[in-house]
């Protein structure tokens, strides 16, 4: 039943040689490596305005020369990721590039970072999509969180059916996002042009502002990058992209860098030739879009595309996260079952754990999760500063021909990454301080994952451990608890293994019953050795245990081996089960993790 | 932890031959086992008079009347089971008296009402109680149902500490509001015989009532035996009692009976002769309380024991359902742990099933558990019914000296309890069809288990069934997922075994590995065959239970037996085994519950 539903959601299973199958070309790839950063124009712009309207509307110009800052940042992302393509095809982005470049821990920074990251991806993009759709459905505004549990739920079963598929679904609202990005920006434009549109709404650029500081048009540079989070997600896809891999994602992450340069100027001039305020109720796209076209189809096309594009934004996480947690467990960081690939061939561990913790975050901040978003940024600007500074490193030590320009651009980034987050911690540490507690804590875990791992390979490799211990001899113990059927299959068993002695055990409640039982079982088993144990306190393992314990000693005095053989009934139905005590399935849970004896267990499966 | 949190709520481990300490004696035995049948007097009198307002007050006066006819039938509920506790002295009330003198079917009837009905007592009770204490103090009231579960909690852990222990508690409250009663009827009467009463507020017994139908005085009758819920726990509970134990436990009841007339006469002679009229807000006994002192201090004390005794009523439910339940699991009609004492001593599975049991009831119910008195007044007065025929049936059949005294009365408590039945069913069948569902429901769940238990039985029995199938030989199949010292040691202890032949299994995901694995076995094991199986959908299970069925197959046509040893490394701490992928686990939950082959696991614990 269960195996069929999960037919029913996921498709039936593939071969692991189907995988080439799988692999994305530009077209799809675009759509589903770069929803999460195009999405950000919905919100990037807005930031910007939201800390310059602190001091006032006459301080809005400022966004034109804050938002080249921006450009150039993404300049230099883009070009710094370029680079981190070609020299690391094989994918991994920040925490490969900083772990060989800078070490272990700076890598481990990086990767703790963005594997948070991207389950706050998950959670805050799905949150804003729902609002944006409860916004325009006020009376579904309640079931808020319950949408947005859904929507994961929905992307979840998406992502395990497979990459090809979920990218499939997911390029059209990307275009249609794009789409009608260009046509607001291009009629907006061509109004201003024609003069169609007041110049009065605005201050010229350069008017002087009362009140400005360099550290607020530092804080909204900082809020207005938060547009370019989902960047490095191309860089740590390249193992699905199609070959040549390395260069197929060059030129997604160019095309990539272009739109999100192209929506975003267009967004902001546009913003500020209007004289767009940021408000509580209507976001600042959507004063643009009424602006131009007043509250027509077109504009609830460009409000529905954001909302879409919003929600599947979330699919970045999907795709990055099981990646990056494949890196991290190949290393022993974090539990290898993120490196097994599901029935569909997509790491399937990686998906269902980022979509339980998403929802896990969704419900603890019922669903507003306003709050994470410079949490989010900042876990994003942290592991740019050090995939970069580790690229610096990496020309500096290699210097490969023509390495001065690449360093250039990477130190151009690193130092630009590196400001943001710092001004992220100066002006915003009420949101982003427990990053300084999380860090730590997901580095220690990740060491003692690995230490541990380390110790049991140590432990299990035939070269460098003492030699095994030799086997003289073996003991068989058979727990019996009457004379039936199932006792006599395991003593039959018992008594088929060379082994040099065979002890029956009986545990007794009652001194009556223990007198009778051993006369029994003189007549059925006399060349069975009989042990009958009392137990005044009416269990059946400590008694037991004891017992073997100390045959146990004995035994590894003259290097014997003990056997411990639990008869043990089958029925033939799972609801039988609840039927009987189960008292071999505890003996064999209270023996196996805390003694050294071997355990066998002989089914006796009932028919009826 | 657990451990020692369990040892902090429930004390010590007792030994099997502690078990005398435990027994009631009369005094201890009253509280105990009859708070249940005193607390039903806050609520009786009130149904009565509920029935006859919908007449009009001038019906009053006919709670009177009925009373009688409620003494008259508490006074054969009394003798009868009077006559029980001798009958049976092993105890086992409506169940064991039906099923002896009526048979397997009826048995089950009173049997499945009773255990429904116990669980019922506990939800109804402490929920009743509840609304007491949030009526007094409203704040409270949001967290009503909170509070019930806490009240259930707390008698659960009482009842696990043991019968004695409980008891002792539960005597002064009981006690005290039959006092606290005493007090209110006395002072009532002396007020009434001294004149300080006015005697102008009721009606005069006789009066004619317009619209008052016969079916209505019964329904009013059948309401008012709602007092008589809980009469019967003491005669299933004899075993309890210190010897002579039928003596006592007669007396007990007798005591009781005595109690119960008492304090159910006072309380509706008052209310008749006050001329109280039931309210939403008020209940009878707090109006009377009201009208003879005042709302003093002696008004407080009658309202506090009120809603104390209420809940302990509960505790009755506790003191039954266990011992009803080691009567139908010795009958093999519920699952057997019923029958397990637990480390005080008391019948623990039964004690926490009840709890839990009725927990969900409150939670179901919200606490609201109004509409469900008529069904658990129903629930008793079947198997009242039941017990009191078969006692009729008895002495018609065994006829012993004096038997025709004991049949008049059997006779006549079982006619009017199966009048009061059917009265229920008549007026109120909306709140009670639900048992017409669930009766045959619950002996259809009986009759399966019994079925299965005595499958089980015939198939185990040594003399009834086939002999058991010869061992010639064995052979030994060893999966292994590497070259390690854990599979060392399995390969050691398989050949340790006069096994016939001992296979090694390796699944492999890629033909690659599959040939360098193949080599490398060759140096170091070569006189174990290696049979490598390739498993395209990368399931280890599937293509090694093929293989296993393929061999299981052929060593079954020479009476061989297969045995699978299962390497198996255990972590020296439990978190360690998040990070395995539990596949020797895995298999082996896989193997045993769907093949005939032997299981074996080889622990190698780890040291570090």
């Amino acid at each position: 039943m269960l195996s069929s539903i999960k037919r029913f959601l996921i498709g039936r299973p593939l071969k692991s040689n189907e995988l080439g199958d799988q692999k994305l070309n530009k077209t799809k790839a675009l759509a589903i490596l770069s929803s999460d950063a195009l999405s950000s124009v919905a919100y990037g712009p807005e930031q910007i305005l939201l800390v310059l309207m602190t001091v006032g509307a006459a301080a809005y110009w400022y966004s034109i020369p804050i938002a080249i800052g921006v450009l150039v940042l993404l300049l230099a992302l883009i070009l710094s990721y370029r680079q981190i393509i070609f020299s690391y095809p094989q994918g991994g982005g920040a925490y490969v590039v900083s772990k060989r470049n800078l070490g272990m821990y700076p890598g481990l920074v990086a990767g703790g970072s963005l594997l948070v990251d991207y389950i706050l991806t998950v959670a805050v993009s799905v949150s804003a999509g729902t609002d944006a759709i409860t916004s325009a459905f006020p009376e579904l505004r309640p079931y808020n969180v319950g949408i947005a549990v859904l929507f994961v739920l929905f992307l979840t079963v998406l992502n395990l059916r497979g990459v090809t598929e979920s990218a499939s679904i997911l390029a059209y609202p990307v275009y249609l996002f794009v789409l009608a990005l260009f046509i607001l920006i291009g009629v907006g434009l061509y109004d201003i042009a024609t003069g169609h549109a007041s110049p009065e709404l605005h201050t010229k650029i350069g008017t002087p502002v009362a009140g400005l500081s360099l550290f607020l048009l530092l804080r909204a540079f900082a809020s207005g990058s938060s547009a370019l989070t989902g960047v490095e997600a191309i860089s740590n896809a390249i193992p699905n992209f199609k070959e040549p891999a390395p260069n197929n994602a060059a030129k997604t992450l160019a095309a990539m860098g272009s739109l999100l340069a192209l929506l975003f100027s267009g967004i902001v001039f546009l913003a500020y030739y209007y004289g767009v305020s940021p408000s509580e109720e209507v976001t600042v796209v959507s004063q643009i879009a009424e602006h131009t076209f007043g509250r027509n189809a077109l504009y609830y096309f460009i409000q529905g595309t954001t909302a879409l594009i919003l929600i599947l934004a979330a699919n970045t996480g999907y795709s990055a996260f099981p990646l990056l947690a494949v890196n991290l467990a190949k290393d022993k960081f974090i539990p290898r079952m993120f490196t097994v690939r599901g029935d569909r061939l997509g790491y399937s561990n990686g998906i269902i754990i980022l979509g339980l913790l998403s929802i896990v975050l969704i419900l603890a901040f019922e669903g507003k999760t306003e709050h994470l978003i410079p949490l989010y940024a900042v876990g994003v600007f942290i592991p740019f500063t050090l995939s970069q500074t580790g690229m610096m490193v990496k020309w500096l030590r290699e210097k490969p021909p023509g390495w001065l320009p690449k360093l250039v651009i990477n130190t151009t980034g690193a130092f630009i990454s590196f400001a943001v987050t710092l001004i992220f911690f100066l002006t915003k540490f009420a949101q982003v301080w427990s990053v300084l507690l999380f860090l730590p804590l997901i580095i220690w875990i990740f060491t003692r994952i690995r230490n541990h791992y380390e110790a049991v390979a140590d432990q299990l490799r035939i070269t460098t451990c003492e030699p095994a211990k030799p086997i003289e001899g073996n003991i068989i113990i058979v727990p019996v608890a009457g004379i039936t059927h199932v006792v006599e299959n395991s003593l039959n068993y018992a008594k088929s293994l060379s082994a040099d002695q065979i002890i029956a055990v009986y545990v007794n409640f009652e001194r009556e019953d223990q007198i009778a039982f051993e006369e029994k079982w003189k007549k059925w088993q006399p060349d069975v050795r009989l042990v009958t144990l009392h137990s005044p306190y009416r269990s059946i393992i400590s008694p037991l245990t004891k017992f073997i314990d100390m045959v146990q000693r004995k035994a590894s005095e003259s290097d014997y081996q003990v056997t411990v053989v639990i008869p043990q009934f089958i029925p033939k139905k799972g609801w039988h089960n609840f039927l009987h005590n189960q008292s071999s399935l505890l003996i064999r849970a209270h023996l196996l993790y805390r003694r050294d004896v071997i355990l066998t267990t002989v089914p006796y499966h009932l028919k009826k």
